[in-house]
């Protein structure tokens, strides 16, 4: 499916897409991810320090953020990609925390920003790409180009 | 559960568990996974390739083996390390590639390696564990402690 993977749909007028930087602490990256999940008080030494522990990782660790016309933060999303053995020591992207702002929903781009990752995972030669979602956004992600794979399975601590 | 974390399953006499390392290439390692799924035909040099990156990033990969008495490989299994923005800069463990060599079914090897596993990612202060799996598999993961979450989405490329 080259053209689903090459052809990325357009941002909003105004909008770009780039890496996370330590920078993006003060154009509103956590209230984005409050919008998905418990996110807790992060002081901005503590978000450094996460995304100095992705730099140390290049190539396991890529977050995008999707920002606006006045460069605030609107949507993040994160592909881990793990090296196995399995699949001819083969590739997995796995999609974590996308989280789109509130206020910015109907702009597809939580889409836009998967459709981002995928091709970043693809050009690391991933052989596929997985997320675990609630049942309830399953609709939203096969809409996305994704299809029900299995199931999740949680221990916490 | 402290005690669920900190006791673990004795395993079968004679039997270990250890780090992966490069040597298990002859140890039959792969065989044992490809009870599981595709592997392909993996030369010495590309197995020691892997081990080599797993081995650049320690926080992040931790692969376990299981030998017998011939100090043959009977069962293998990963937990990969994320670190995240979200619960407060947390740590999520993501079980990978769990795999017992068909003739060694039926002692416990599989939810042995997986309490392992678990604990790996306890003392790394995940707060949690997951992993994804076959429908099929459910009540397998179960015995093992870990109860359902979601649905796993995919793109395969």
């Amino acid at each position: 499916m080259p053209s689903f993977i090459d052809e990325l749909p357009p941002l909003p007028d105004g909008y770009h897409i780039r890496k996370i930087c330590s920078d993006d602490y003060g154009r509103g990256a956590l209230e984005v991810l409050k919008a998905l999940t418990t996110v807790g008080e992060i002081t901005n030494k503590e978000f450094e320090h996460t995304i100095e522990t992705w730099a140390r990782h290049p190539e396991i660790y890529h977050t995008l953020v999707i920002l606006d016309l006045s460069e605030t933060v609107v949507a993040i999303g994160s592909v881990i990609v793990e090296s196995k053995l399995i699949h001819h020591c083969g590739k997995v992207g796995h999609i974590e925390d996308i989280a789109v702002r509130p206020n910015q929903q109907g702009k597809k781009l939580g889409c836009t920003l998967i459709r981002h990752l995928i091709k970043i995972a693809g050009s690391l030669d991933c052989y596929k790409v997985i997320l675990d979602c609630d049942p309830a956004n399953e609709m939203f992600y096969a809409k996305c180009g994704l299809s029900k794979a299995g199931t999740e399975m949680q221990f916490r601590f």
